[in-house]
């Protein structure tokens, strides 16, 4: 297959090594609902890397700077249309915190976050690519993850 | 926007430490010959680690294990397609090395090959993207790599 329909989204791990605390939004949005990353979708043209930094300072007013990409979280949503969500972490960032619209934003240790009972679906499949340097991808069949 | 057509590709960097070279393959393709990594595009539903591994032994016979995702080339070919190859290195594998219909398969230095004449278009980047853990993506606007 040379081409396929895409849904191109990402998330960003911000860590505050200091405080030990990590920046969580608590996403209003519908369809995924609860305590997640700050993260969207690509535009067109953009490039990856400044999309997650933009959608990072609309959602959370702080402007975040050497990304690291952890890897992939992705799936099938039906035939021929793939979800992409490109995993970047950092522990650079400037600014003042501010919420958006998206939902509130705040700093939380990450543990805390792991246990909280309104943890997004799947946000605990995502920290464990974004945290260990030896997986990249968490593919999606259903609702069962498999980790490369 | 939410969704757009994706062309979706990986390349590897297999690097074996011992002799200090990497695995190349004089590509054959007329849209883009000469040397380069072994790599082909992602199947339907394809785990994005599975797909290199795979282009990787059809290509060279060679199975490549742990693979780390370096980073991503990208670039819009038209209007609302983009296309993208996974970058991934590694330096473990097993196997023969076999060649294939895609092109001859041998090992050569590194720098050797950054040197050589016969260096596919475009692949000074990706091995900067390979070989630099501070970047994570090259895009294209026109023959122009920005570097991120």
């Amino acid at each position: 297959m040379r081409y396929e329909i895409t849904e191109l989204t990402n998330m960003v791990l911000v860590i505050d090594k200091k405080n030990n605390k990590v920046l969580v939004e608590d996403r209003k949005n519908q369809n995924w609902p609860g305590y997640t990353f700050p993260g969207g979708h690509i535009e067109e043209d953009e490039s990856f890397t400044v999309a997650a930094q933009r959608e990072v300072f609309e959602e959370t007013g702080l402007h975040v700077h050497n990304l690291t990409l952890n890897g992939i979280k992705q799936f099938s949503m039906t035939i021929n249309v793939r979800f992409m969500c490109l995993l970047y972490s950092t522990t650079e960032f400037s600014g003042s915190l501010k919420s958006s619209a998206e939902g509130k934003v705040f700093w939380m240790n990450l543990d805390d976050l792991l246990a909280n009972n309104r943890l997004a679906d799947g946000l605990a499949d995502v920290v464990k690519i974004m945290t260990s340097p030896e997986l990249s991808e968490v593919q999606y069949s259903g609702k069962n993850p498999k980790f490369y």
